[in-house]
């Protein structure tokens, strides 16, 4: 029996194009029969959010957080050449014409191929996310459970 | 007979300061007798664009694409301290002071060190990039070459 | 006897969410008993600058890049939502009632707890930063120390 190979990829960032690269690399390795998870801290959770407003009881802080951040990941913006909001929409329309998937159907793919998604509960905290506002069959979990998976891994990245 | 290290970066920053700390990298791992790739995706594929204007046919979108993109390495602006393109000088004169490489510089020792320099066939799509518009000696391949190189590799690094 | 897992990260980034990420990864590896090195580099290297300021001699530009870049941890801005300086103090409160270390005090932790600070020799000349500036108890190499430990490491990650 050989031992499964295993991808651990923090997502940090809140960028279309990185979670693009995140998930793409990470449908990817599932095709290839890896053991996929996806650690969502600080920005990234954002890639997790339900698109329509949860109604959850928050201070004054989240809810400011909750308005400002992107609800979910057909609302981010991109890393470069966002242009307050045009740079995603040209690129999107790029995606289409070439038969790209977009960031959420990536995201629904990623889920039938089973990769584990993970969100970082400290930083849920922070930010003021709860579980309610997430999507479906997501895990919950922290820094020593990421560690836990990465210590063995074979393809471990920060994006 | 000892296994050769791997060394894979995948370069998506289209940075000057971050292609610069991956081709430096890539550069130390080749001297160290690794055996190195840097995949270039998204903003990194402009890494690799030749400095001269090549005629190629494109769309509207593209074209609009390649004009704001930077041409090569040496037109790529600071991830920080850009200053509406003034950092980036700033930072080339004390390179020089300090008998730093540049980064084109940096990317002709990567080839002579027989670094392989891959880019992302996908995201050259996405954004109009063609081959004739790179470097020579560049390689072409997708997500899953990348991951065939990286499930065994020792340095896997995302930039 | 089992051999010790390693995990090293390169901190490039000066945000201080980033810097947060790295250092409670840093902190969480030593915890499960690995051997932690951050080797931190360009922009990475504020996070170990001491707060005041300490008497070097430099030229005209490094005393530019001195007054431009923050001086130490807690004075570096979010790779997002900086909004000119308010974003950090937003995040700073929230952490605080949730009881979050802030930065400042993470690095302290990971002194305690034995991690390897470096500082990239390279990128402290470039900057102009000098030893006398930078907290105690820091490591000084290049980038062949980083890969001498990364090549045999468990957890490498680029921040």
């Amino acid at each position: 029996m050989t031992e499964r190979k295993t991808t651990n990829i923090i997502l940090f960032s809140g960028d279309y194009d990185k979670a693009m690269a995140a998930y793409i690399i990470a449908n990817g390795a599932a095709a290839y029969d890896h053991d996929v998870t996806i650690f969502h801290t600080f920005w990234g959770l954002n890639a997790l959010r339900k698109e329509e407003i949860v109604p959850v009881k928050k201070g004054l802080m989240e809810r400011m957080f909750a308005k400002i951040m992107p609800r979910g990941a057909d609302k981010m913006g991109l890393s470069n050449m966002n242009f307050l909001g045009i740079g995603p929409k040209m690129i999107k329309n790029v995606m289409k014409k070439h038969n790209a998937m977009p960031l959420p159907d990536l995201i629904s793919m990623a889920q039938e191929q089973e990769v584990n998604l993970v969100a970082c509960t400290m930083t849920m905290d922070l930010l003021g996310l709860q579980k309610e506002e997430l999507l479906e069959n997501v895990e919950y979990a922290g820094v020593a459970a990421y560690l836990a998976d990465a210590e063995n891994g074979h393809v471990n990245l920060f994006i």
